[in-house]
């Protein structure tokens, strides 16, 4: 008789676990959490997340919710998982929700950020949460081929073979790029209804064949449009990448 | 027959680090520095540092020098060096000096960091580097504080016990906060012509003090004037703290 559902928000550094998804033989984020919510709940938890994030990936803003029938507080949980857990995870929020809510079927869109560290030198207290290219970048060109992504676009040339989604068509609200100044941090920010299996840094490593000049504005198109994963770019490291908001 | 003098100017994650000086049953950067550099050199090398830094205490710009008899250039140095070395130490750069270049004697000022995260929730991606205070700071009477510290005086109200210098009088050209931005991050910079034992720490301890309201301006001035180094407050925790520069 689990009576309540608990939607928490949370922020972990991806660099130690094998992604979100709870593996038999790995530590993962979801395995870590269920577990210590199970031992605050006092009975077993499933935590269902929005979605899984890859090994390595970074969140700011994950969600997830479970079903218990505990009388703890949302705000004592918070507190509670939050001595329990590493300090590499971290619940931002507890609260709770009706009980149809759903994290994964009620999300209107995703939010993700990549950091690329655009410098000669690597920066050290940076180095796990960026990729670094020490070459120059054409910042421009990639602008105008993130452009070409808002919209309403068929998205399997940026969709990882083994993906299990069956319709890769995808609404691109927001494709962006923005530079931070004089810290040679170049962010790429997406927000979508959905995305595919490592659509994101598939992207971004195209985009980077772009600004490095190995493809061109209109190749980039082309390949778009083309719904061929062989002739995307590589896929961009995992370091660099966060989720960083689920909206409902 | 060392007819060379070589001098790096390094970058570390203070984190892994049992400090910088070389000790016998720990690791510490300058251990592993002057082992990767014998490596190369071909002879043992002894690295002379301009200064100690403590246990997890972080550098952008330390500065070493070696006497070799190699023949690898500075920047072959420094490309081999930083393959060599472990992905939280690299080499930023190395030149040849003359002869009697002496890192520590040299130094005209060192310029410290200290970076606080104010804000309720801690910042997991920047953990390791701030010092995560969640209660609200008054950090116009901590810029006031840090002002009266300006100028020569005798700083043995921040020394700590065990200090093997003694001089206590140092001559502080700066002493200041920034705020930057939304990020909750508070920055306190100092250069002065020297630093006693943990000096940095005991001040901004202090100065954080009298932003929470524990103790006023004027108590800080007289304890500055004090000389006593029980009236001070706690020392800061030494992940905040960043080694920036060594002017010479």
């Amino acid at each position: 008789m689990h009576n309540r559902n608990v939607k928490l928000v949370i922020a972990y550094d991806g660099r130690c676990y094998h992604g979100w998804q709870r593996q038999k033989k790995h530590t993962t984020v979801q395995g870590v959490l269920e577990d210590k919510i199970s031992m605050m709940a006092g009975h077993p938890v499933t935590l269902l997340g929005s979605g899984r994030t890859d090994a390595g990936v970074h969140a700011i803003g994950q969600v997830a919710n479970f079903k218990t029938s505990s009388s703890i507080s949302p705000e004592a949980f918070k507190k509670g998982l939050n001595s329990l857990l590493p300090d590499d995870i971290r619940i931002q929020n507890a609260e709770d929700v009706p009980d149809d809510f759903h994290s994964r079927y009620d999300a209107k869109s995703k939010v993700y950020k990549y950091q690329i560290l655009l410098s000669k030198e690597t920066d050290l207290f940076r180095r796990h949460y960026v990729w670094h290219i020490p070459w120059p970048l054409n910042l421009e060109k990639m602008k105008t081929s993130l452009s070409f992504l808002v919209g309403t676009h068929d998205f399997s040339s940026f969709r990882s073979a083994g993906s299990s989604n069956t319709n890769p068509v995808r609404d691109m609200k927001l494709a962006e790029l923005s530079e931070s100044g004089n810290e040679g941090i170049v962010r790429l920010v997406f927000e979508a209804n959905g995305f595919l299996r490592h659509m994101v840094r598939n992207i971004v490593g195209t985009v980077v064949d772009v600004g490095s000049g190995k493809i061109s504005v209109d190749k980039f198109k082309d390949i778009c449009k083309s719904g061929d994963r062989r002739m995307s770019g590589i896929k961009a490291p995992a370091q660099g990448l966060f989720l960083v908001k689920v909206r409902y």
